[in-house]
């Protein structure tokens, strides 16, 4: 049940936002597992000026057109969530046109029991969606 | 000192906003057992289309209506938590007449010194508001 | 690789928006010794009604002017995020004019691994920006 919040500027398509949604999703069901339903993205669209950047930061040009990427979820490997940041810039790429340059991540864990929507079922020996397998996927869940 | 923000779609009414805050307060202040004036919410009212979920989630129709609400405070037992999310789902439904499907939640707990504003007076013992007394709600404070 | 998120009213000038801006990375490059050009800041305004707080809070009166600051980085020391939190008081009151009353402070620690960035350079012994010094600053990075 993990959340991802987008900070972007104002004045994108709604179509170009489905599309970084889409390609989000798809990495976390690609690389964290997932399930297909666990999806819940918030988009902040903000003025002009509310994103504050350097010009240039860490020898690359930026500008007020980066997304700033916050995704929240359980513990994972370190391993696991550099596979996931590879996945996210690739398919942001891919799927919604993002030049990595324009890329900005940052990864919030939280404990497995810090979750709660209706229907929701727990695996009570790991606090995980209880559809999850435990795959390749470091700590499985949330 | 929690900081909870909401995130909901734009279009509801301010009266309504207000009954989610109360909702929410006072089931901080019943489970946390926090001061009544260390209240400290956000409404973040996103645009359609901003907030992406599935029809589906966890076997419950869900949409566009959903709250999503991050809870921010200290370090707190598994049981606490649970406990919290019962409380705020109950008292959103008697008291903003929001339906369990409609209740996303999530948590992420800091350090006790995480926090700053004027005139906060902390147990130099525990980090938390000198104000709060170690009750039934396991680790206290924030 | 800090993200800073501020959190006001709608109807402040851009100019004082900046100054908050410059408040905030001046502290955060004199406390925490982070590069001149790692500033990712986010200001969320919000309409009236949307950042609620009690008219009195830990004595001292607030209102919708305040500035809920919530900043994300690696872990620190307790001592550090002390002196980080006066030098941004201090800075707000002097670059931006804001009474410390209106400032309300949170941090989120993250793992070192938990940030990405095209040609950022992380020193594999720390998971830190490799530009940075382990200086004076606790637990330098992010």
């Amino acid at each position: 049940m993990p959340l991802i919040e987008i900070h972007l500027r104002r004045g994108t398509g709604a179509e170009f936002r489905r599309a970084v949604s889409r390609a989000l999703h798809q990495a976390m069901v690609d690389v964290l597992a997932i399930p297909e339903d666990d999806q819940f993205h918030v988009f902040h669209e903000v003025a002009p000026g509310n994103l504050v950047i350097q010009p240039v930061a860490f020898g690359r040009p930026r500008g007020e057109r980066v997304l700033f990427i916050r995704l929240s979820f359980n513990v994972r490997d370190a391993g696991v969530k550099a596979e996931l940041f590879r996945a996210i810039v690739g398919n942001l790429r891919d799927v919604a046109g993002v030049p990595e340059d324009d890329v900005l991540l940052t990864v919030v864990e939280t404990a497995a029991e810090n979750w709660w929507a209706s229907g929701r079922t727990v695996d009570p020996a790991t606090g995980y969606d209880a559809r999850m397998t435990a795959g390749s996927t470091g700590s499985a869940g949330s």
